[in-house]
């Protein structure tokens, strides 16, 4: 099988991972069940540029019970877990392409790699797959039939695309299902995002002031867990509508110039590109800690860093400390990259658990309606969505309320008012 | 003047909270002087059905101070502050017919009074000046080229007259502006709510089992600042990803049947009728005490409460006391009407300056632009919104980022990828 | 019957408010019903000097029940409930000296017409009373046998008269109990000093930027009610390891030179004077507004802020507006004192049980101990603590664990070790 | 020089992690600057039992920078970091004792090596070093001239020591000190406990039903933090007074016969024995999830779980799943032992920065004053907590309020009451 991992010798303790996150499941093994059954995706080619974690290896899975025919390759240089890469070639025969750290050329011949198979849906997370698709591999073109992508970056890219006129065929935003970015963005990089901080500094956070820039639902996410964790935190943002939500959330609401200044800890969330650059670096106080969790490693101006200091060196495993002109030092985590992936396990299985069964769904769902649909970004139905969710709550053994009949009557009508 | 408030005398207080309150307005004051200057609404007869505080009494001065013609009645019959009442008939010239506590006729006399004035703009929270207008009163249909509407109830009402073909002129959909139901909805209710169940009761919330009826925008607040009171909240839904939201934010989600047995304190915020019944009220503990901060006094079935009991008696001011048949006593407050508004002052001036001056410009808004729009419910329109909120924030003496020119590129550009 | 009330007329109200109290204190509540069986009180003159409210009535009536003979006279000028004290006089016949409201004159008119009854026992809130008997009435000093205090301020107070050698009898610090502050100061004065608040301004809490001054266990407790309302809350303390404390949970800490120049609302709870003062009245916003929530109102300096002002005027009940020289305006809340007291019910009765189940319990341990007892300030005996909690949480249908018999033995070993 | 460490080359990296945990610990640091000129233990014998994390290093630096001759063995088997015992025997000469997972025997062993260099004054974290001493090395008590005590365990097997006459010196309980059990305990053990958790499972806590046993100082730190990260917690106690705090705190409290059929996650954190036995193991749910955080790992009753089990298979690291003989899986994190310490690198350097400074003043104030005390328990001097804290509070760069002469005067004086 063609495959590029770092060593098959991982398999056992990736195998081992893969099903400990299965547990956590329930609502994509419900999926994966009757796909075998069903065989929805028999034949297809599929392409999939994702995170390579215990979790995507269960959505890969699931997507070969259902008859596809899946290669994968890194979403992320710094996201790939080797043993499950390995596992993923060895238990369940998907060829893989990821090498944790893999420098940029290798980075992109893995996504070549999975695109030398002609796939007739993409899978993407970032749409870094797309892109290089639509640029240097156009005649691949027409053997696709539609595609997916999971995340906020991906879906502002493959918009800016479709409004330009260059998409040229269906995609569905994963990351606009209610089960997606309500959960996935804001409990688990919420919570992901601070972890992997921890584990690269062993920070306590309590008493921290921790700047989180971006309150969009991921940055929601982190400033909550910050204060969870006993932070001090302060937000920046550039939406009116959202500084003033992160003001009433109970947050401090500073522009950047003024936040750095205070930080201990600055995080970013914000999908945007040199959030921090040279005229924030120089305000920082030493020792201040910068880490991103946005999708790519463009939010913190790493060159002009570089620039601005006189030496670098590793202070600790995922922790870059550079010294500036005037003998500041400031950390930067993970060389910018995710950080949640970089220095931990990511998102936890439970809150992938739905990201995924949207995954899976929405890849059947193509398989039997792309014909129907238009080269643009297309939202997720909103049965698939409800579906999700009842599964997982079957699945947490929470039960909640029907409406009555008397109910379901009344929210139709409009003649009962004031009595 | 024609008016029906309680006494004129009470103007003087009115008058010193109305002012009180606009210092806590600043968006809504710069709109009134903005107004004043431009007279947008000159000559408009505006028909207003509002709950009579002193927040609405700023929304009518900047509604006169632009032109119009303003007939006001309440939209609740518990909700009416009547020194307001008289201030706005003796001070700011504005007809107004409130009386608080007054019985359901003198309610629709009110309505139908302000009717009288033949409206050409309708102002509704709720959907009962709408609804009056569509059954009893279309003759008066004629004169009506369009309306602004408040609340999320009044919202459902509206989109099933719509879905019907019975609402013959568009409505825009204040609720549904995101500088609205984002901070009135959820902090308003969430504060006011609780403000309203302590001063009714004197309750220690600290402790409490506190069990709040759905999870919508009112709810999260409602649930979020009980947490923050110290309660153990339970939150019942009957939409499965609100549930699951309400679960992953920390709080137990139960069915109601269930929730009931564990209850020392009930709030509904549903939007729904009969969330509390029969079945429930015999599965209360002895002493548990309900409100209700929806908008219709129908989501507690106060009939079957009455018909389950031997007597019934007033506690304190704004309590009544139920014993059941089995000796176990209930208390209901303010009965069953929006406890926020019952008991305490409604929402604070601070978070209706947004939600009103969301009404005032969407009243200049239908002058300019209805004769554009359909028959149906129309949303705020999106630089209405982001204006208020930058309005806001410089009310509030903050200061956020911009994008800069090379972030906006960013943004707009799909072929920068991972590097 | 001796007393001096408002309004006798007003008995109707103030007992149906004290029974409703009643519901919430289950302790005080079983106490009551043992004195009556045992009278362990029988012709006690017991003196008490505290905020006369619906829980001090359910107090009176349990000293009563014991067979005391009780007088009772209002610890702050502008706490008491009227219809409260004219309950108390008509239907539990209890004398009582109290209008809320009174003058100074009248305050210490009504203390020293309590101490005319020659009490044997001192029941106190601030001390008032002690010091009133230990400087102008030292002549009745030879009736009394012992008191009890309540509070932190009169703690220390009692502290200081102890260790200056002047102190005359033994007093109880019910203020030290466990089931006291604990619960009294953190959870009563958190909720209600916000309370008081919202009910004088009716501000929205979420957004403001709160200073809460002194981090004991009352400032606590109004720092983590704030957070919950949504406030930014800022600490400013005098001691270290509170400081520490304060900013590990999440505050900021400032010193108040700093923390005036940010504040929309400033609360005082330090137990000292003069805690906000002429350079801090200076420094503040336009339209900040402050309070105070420690025993007495000599933390905030209004002397000093009416020497700086130009005009003062009442913007709402309980709001004194002044206007400095420079034109900014400083709001002060209830005159300076106790604000959860001056605007609104004190504690709720659910906290005040626990409290007050100390002080009846601890006049009945001084009737039995009093010749035991040397004249200093003596803490509540540990099994009346752990009583009165084993009580309130059946009171509160709470179950917990037993310790089993080889648990209880391995505390007491010490020869288990890593195993 | 004497030792018994993993492997001497990972001192590289040791040293690098112990540069970087210095960064975190200013308090610390400014204390060994002094204790390099000033020596103030030159030439004691000093024997810690401690864990061999960073942050001992750095107290162990300090304590030889004060001269001290210094031996260290681990206080926990699990708990060793072994780059940090080889960097501390190779670059710091420090004689070290402790290999992370070293059986019973071997653990005994590395404490008896300690005691073979007849220490002078013990550093003691659990007391397994004082009761050896005190047991099986009796002969070496002569030397002993006083110690001191890091963990509220220790303590408690301490004063029973006392209480029974068998105490042979005088030991400070390090642990009383505010500067340390309010911080590590809360602070650190919250963060760390949740830290631990998450490396060992990947676990998402949001929506989680965790359980709590427990809620002392350290109780309150997980419980805390667990709700910081979106998990409804459930408290179980034996103290009536904390379970009432715990219920006003927001938690639900149950008898742990009734938590256990709702947990996903139980921590323990009691200081008890057997805290999870028999009749809780088979009552959990299928797949919950057990940790102890605890200091000895006797709360979890591991030989009544393999009883009960009919297999046992490590599921992922730190990660044990035991199969019931109904089929039902229970897993056990870190083999019950501490599992912040297990699974994750322990309490964060910037809280065992007090904690150690308490030790390393203690240390030195045990030199000074050996003589004048009883062989007994002691308190922390408080002029050593608050010089501590004024540090950390320099080192945070937080500035506090002073006390004018007005306001220290006041707060002696009795006379100044309500005006």
């Amino acid at each position: 099988m063609q495959c590029d991992v770092r060593s098959i010798e991982l398999a056992g303790e990736g195998k081992r991972r893969i099903e400990w996150a299965d547990r956590s499941m329930p609502v994509l093994r419900q999926i994966r069940e009757r796909f075998e059954r069903e065989r929805p995706l028999d034949g297809i080619r599929l392409g999939a540029c994702l995170h390579v974690t215990t979790e995507t290896a269960n959505l890969a899975r699931t997507l070969r019970a259902g008859g596809a025919q899946v290669l994968l390759c890194a979403s992320n240089p710094l996201s790939t877990q080797d043993d499950v890469a390995a596992s993923l070639v060895s238990d369940y025969g998907i060829p893989t392409f990821a090498i944790k750290g893999e420098d940029n050329d290798t980075y992109y011949r893995h996504i070549n790699a999975v695109l030398d198979g002609k796939p007739q849906i993409t899978m993407d997370d970032g749409a870094d797959l797309v892109s290089v698709l639509h640029s240097e591999r156009k005649d691949l073109l027409t053997h696709v039939i539609g595609g997916t992508e999971e995340t906020t970056t991906g879906v502002i890219r493959l918009r800016s695309m479709a409004t330009q006129g260059v998409l040229r065929y269906p995609i569905i935003a994963v990351n606009d299902a209610q089960t997606k970015h309500f959960f996935d963005n804001r409990y688990g990089t919420g919570q992901s995002t601070l972890d992997g901080i921890i584990r690269a500094t062993n920070f306590l956070i309590a008493g921290m002031a921790v700047v989180v820039a971006g309150y969009g639902w991921c940055g929601r996410g982190v400033a909550s867990r910050a204060r969870g964790l006993g932070a001090q935190v302060i937000v920046t943002e550039v939406d009116p509508v959202r500084a003033l939500e992160a003001a009433m959330d109970g947050f401090r609401v500073l522009p950047m110039s003024k936040a750095v200044a205070e930080a201990d800890l600055i995080v970013t969330l914000t999908g945007n590109l040199h959030v921090l650059r040279r005229e924030h670096f120089l305000a920082m106080k030493d020792g201040a800690t910068i880490a991103n969790s946005g999708h790519f490693n463009v939010e913190i101006n790493l060159p002009e860093l570089k620039e601005l200091s006189v030496s670098v060196r590793e202070a600790r495993p995922f922790v870059d400390e550079y010294t500036l002109q005037g003998g500041q030092r400031v950390c930067v985590l993970g060389e910018g990259r995710l950080i949640n992936l970089a220095a931990a396990e990511g998102h936890p299985a439970s809150v992938m658990d739905m990201s995924f069964a949207n995954q899976a769904l929405c890849a059947e769902y193509m398989v039997q309606h792309a014909t129907d649909l238009s080269p643009t970004v297309h939202s997720v139905p909103a049965e698939i969505d409800a579906m999700i969710a009842r599964l997982k709550l079957a699945g947490m053994g929470l039960e909640i309320d029907q409406l009555t009949d008397e109910q379901s009557e009344y929210l139709d009508s409009w003649t009962m008012g004031t009595t």
